[in-house]
């Protein structure tokens, strides 16, 4: 054996978070689309969701996100050593949204770049980050930063489905001595074949959905995700599983589809932490878990068989976990309420919602879990520690700083009415295909800093623009923003 | 810093090889296609093209190579915690193909693999392996073994292009303490943008290519690649980059999109030597270099734009180099020769070709030179070790043992003649895309122990059965072998 030493404290450094500037607001589409009041806001949790017009494709996305994060952060392109993107987005069969980006590395002469791009649904971004991870904590890392981009353009056929897409890109900066430190070895991952949610139909830009068995698969995932990772979790800090339960973590985070999944998912651990116990309750667990005990000793995957016990149960969960789930949870979910589902970078967007929302103090040294899914399926449930040595204090609150703008910047997107929204989401359709095609849209909604594609040549080659940031509108936008 | 210890001697434990079972003469492709005798024999140095039918599509190629490593040695399915595959060939924008290779794994209850799908033309498979012995090397580690799996069916529209396809797929099983140890820290990586070849055409299987265009950035991506290689090696033994040239290694092998572009590549890094070379020369090294000494001081970028000096140089080159390719490459070409460009797959048929040719005291202790090219563009040259010290010899032989069987399949196969060829992909272009399809191709072909793809249902789900391994042609052919 060689003897060696890996880096310490490798995480992330540094986030840049892209959303497009237009939304639709779901109280509206809910009346748009005739169904009944409070669908969407309240069954779903959903507030607003963003959307893209033809000048934006997710090539353009991942340009905008990870030339942010290069210019805030004034990050020679040349200390880049690796970069990945995770999407579901795909526009080529063969070629890697990561080669469009190295356009972005040129200027600099950084040609030596690892890291393509991978696939499977929303779980794409946390396969790019263990791998980025793992590149630092290996013989091949040479020193240098990763980046791990993830994005995606969520857009639905006409009807039931349409009111979960989203669309938004996040950049991580990853390293060492970084303040959002990756636990490594408690990591708990379920992989299975299923068709829940899938795109087979190549030339359409929508998925193939089974609703029913999507929820089945997800839960059932949570489920043998958590089973893994509370194993690993007592084993690393030589506690027992028994008792392990979510009262031993601070904040919980997930893969956010729409909101509500996610309360019932936290409801959901709280049923599982009272199974996993053997002992007799005592007075005090009997107060906690006092909405669910009648549920002891029932089989937790037999019970998507019976409808109505499901959602006894889901009702009962939810409210015996209330409580928890508002400090825990419920301030990760801001970017999702407001954008929607934005696939690969959903969770993150989590990430980005708990580090705006909380007070700093309420942060530091605090482990975060962290529970991604893809469809089809891929997932794995793990976490991080903010903050957890004093040295990392001054990058840590650099990186909360950097975060604050995206309030404003939801506060300041536009919004567009529902039927405006079906027509441009027709127009994506018939000519997000297509070649020697010049996007309609105009430019004057995007956000300054942007990308967007200029045209399509007859070969399917694909060329973009930046949208210029020195006008009147970024210096109002980002200065107030506190952007560097 | 924490103080732990890096696994020794990560790399390839096993390999796994799948090619289809039917092939197409080039010679007699020339004549069929009208095209002057020799072109595509000679002019691309290609013998025959593996292709496969409608009932074999990328997913049943990858279950067939995966559960051929899992048996052949005898691995139990619960000891692998990553598999990932690096494929172009996709049918799924979505759902990754690791997720349907779970299906081998359910038996055994093992759920818990890591690992997706990575793409960027014929580089995927190589970034998959990067991420495996990543993975072995990092503390996500969990001490089982990963296996990284390429495969792609490469098929061109009728014309120029059709004789460069070729379909297969290989797999790896990775691990520490293995034959074939990955020289970590002497990796020269190049990634550009560019639109050389790609598939933006999402509804067909053919790529868009510019074939010009496609060479000089295959040659470029070499040039990169090989002059950070050198770089690195010289500084990992302390030697003289100056003095580092194709001598130092002793097998150099290339991904093959045709077998006369290696050779060509071979001659181009004796050149690229020649002109790194400051010193005057001695009378060995002009004898050495006799063809190519009037080249000096040329820049290599440059000479693309000259067609007439571009061919002299490969000329001289080609035949300065000829020897040397003999010994260090030829012996890779077998089943890039026998089979065409098997994409992903193509660079590590060559590891096998050699693996095959070479006689095994000529293996030990060899150092491999790796160059993995993936349009768009991405690529790497890396290097392997062959069984560095005696504790590993006895997995040695039975790796190469296993191997022999290649040559006897690759003579086993089915030719079809050309019309019958045009007509076969004739169908699977106008079938592979569709929903509620039953493949109409006879399962008669297919080696024993092949998956199949047995329906596509209305909702374009796949499903399939794999042909009996039992059958008199499995004994006489497998056993034959020396198969397990």
């Amino acid at each position: 054996m060689a003897a060696v030493q890996w880096p310490e404290n490798v995480g992330i450094l540094a986030i840049e978070v892209y959303f497009p500037s237009t939304y639709v607001c779901q109280e509206k589409l809910e009346t748009f689309d005739g169904v009944g009041k409070g669908k969407y806001t309240i069954g779903l949790g959903q507030k607003k969701m963003a959307f893209c017009d033809d000048q934006e494709d997710i090539n353009s996305l991942c340009l905008t996100v990870v030339k942010g994060l290069l210019e805030k952060n004034r990050i020679d392109p040349k200390d880049i050593g690796r970069l990945e993107v995770g999407t579901e987005t795909i526009i080529d069969k063969s070629k890697s949204i990561k080669t469009v980006l190295m356009q972005l590395f040129e200027k600099s002469g950084n040609y030596s770049i690892e890291g393509i791009d991978t696939t499977n649904a929303c779980y794409g971004g946390t396969a790019a980050l263990f791998n980025a991870v793992n590149w630092i904590e290996s013989r091949s890392w040479d020193g240098r930063y990763a980046i791990v981009v993830m994005g995606d353009i969520a857009v639905y056929a006409e009807g039931n489905a349409r009111c979960t897409g989203g669309a938004g890109a996040i950049a991580f900066l990853v390293g060492k001595d970084a303040p959002l430190v990756i636990d490594q070895g408690i990591k708990g991952t379920y992989m299975q074949h299923c068709y829940d949610f899938y795109k087979p139909d190549m030339a359409s830009e929508y998925p193939t959905v089974d609703g029913k068995l999507s929820i089945k698969c997800y839960f059932t995932a949570l489920d043998k995700c958590y089973q893994l990772y509370k194993e690993k979790f007592a084993r690393q800090q030589q506690t027992n599983l028994q008792k392990t339960t979510i009262s031993d973590f601070d904040y919980m985070i997930f893969h956010t589809p729409f909101c509500k999944i996610v309360q019932k998912s936290f409801g959901r651990l709280m049923l599982h932490d009272l199974l996993d116990l053997e002992d007799d309750l005592d007075s005090n667990m009997q107060e906690k878990y006092k909405e669910l005990i009648k549920y002891r000793g029932i089989d937790l995957e037999s019970i998507f068989d019976d409808e109505k016990l499901c959602k006894d149960i889901e009702r009962s969960s939810v409210k015996c976990s209330e409580m928890m789930f508002k400090e825990m949870t419920k301030p990760s979910l801001l970017l999702a309420e407001n954008i929607g589902n934005m696939y690969t970078p959903s969770l993150y967007g989590g990430l980005v919602s708990l580090l705006v929302n909380v007070d700093q103090d309420s942060l530091l040294n605090k482990r975060v879990v962290l529970f991604s899914y893809g469809s089809g399926l891929a997932s794995s449930m793990f976490s991080l520690k903010i903050c957890p040595e004093e040295g990392l204090q001054a990058k840590f609150l650099k990186l909360v700083y950097q975060m604050q703008s995206v309030k404003t910047k939801l506060s300041q997107r536009i919004e567009v009415e529902p039927d405006e929204f079906g027509r441009i989401l027709k127009r994506c359709e018939e000519t997000h295909h297509l070649s020697d095609y010049t996007p309609m849209s105009s430019l004057d909604n995007l956000w300054p800093g942007t990308y967007y594609l200029t045209n399509v040549d007859k070969k399917f080659r694909r060329t973009y623009a930046r949208k210029p940031k020195t006008s009147k509108f970024v210096e109002t936008a980002e200065t107030s923003c506190g952007f560097l």
